[in-house]
């Protein structure tokens, strides 16, 4: 073996309340795939599964010490085709009940970028990078 | 706007030791993207981004209050076509000098998997599941 494909096949986010953070995801406009359940959610994603699964759950998987949720050190980019685009995604997220962390702003690298939270304060980064293009797809690419 | 498109384009860990954390997912086989500097590493995955990033930094990024590392409440999930692959790849990471949390076992949903955590603790799962199928460019659907 020379090394892992370079693949994540799913992001799984620990979460408190199944039924509140499934139907937070599905008001920002996603499906849940029919193997879904009371204890775990999948949505496609174009080749790959974003997850939720119960935070306690997740860490005795893992069989590592659970902590009570607080700032994870990981945050999800969700980047869009213009700095309106961002804009939209942000105010569509807050009506779905995201909470806004940090509004829209031109920001230091030369993009536009904002921060909401899930329910279970996973953060997600609402961005427009000149920089990265994205294709017809969507799909992202680092220069 | 109707919703979001269903999308993750950049999954961003935080890392106390950006040489230590770069060279770690290095030794795995990945190569860096040129866009990449001391302060911030992007890797490409076949349209999605992965990417290191200081985990001080990125709380004031996203201007939530800093913690230091704990339980994340987050796994990244990289898939396999085979319970040897994932013997191998759990090998792998391991010689590269990845911690390893829980060797890979049949697990209660009828698949085989393992986790192992990078420098900074960040989880990330090495499974076979024979339930959600990989296509032969390594894209997974769940059902």
């Amino acid at each position: 073996m020379k090394g892992l494909e370079p693949r994540i096949s799913i992001v799984t986010l620990g979460v408190d309340d199944m039924k509140r953070a499934r139907s937070f995801y599905e008001r920002l406009g996603w499906t849940a795939a029919s193997s879904s359940n009371d204890d775990v959610t999948f949505f496609n994603m174009a080749g790959m599964v974003f997850g939720l699964y119960g935070r306690r759950a997740l860490a005795e998987d893992a069989q590592v010490e659970y902590f009570p949720a607080a700032f994870t050190g990981v945050s999800l980019a969700h980047n869009c085709e213009s700095e309106q685009q961002v804009d939209e995604v942000m105010a569509f997220a807050e009506a779905a009940g995201a909470k806004i962390v940090k509004p829209p702003e031109k920001v230091f690298w030369g993009g536009y970028s904002g921060y909401f939270a899930d329910p279970d304060g996973h953060l997600w980064e609402v961005a427009y990078n000149p920089f990265f293009p994205l294709d017809e797809e969507g799909r992202i690419t680092a220069p």
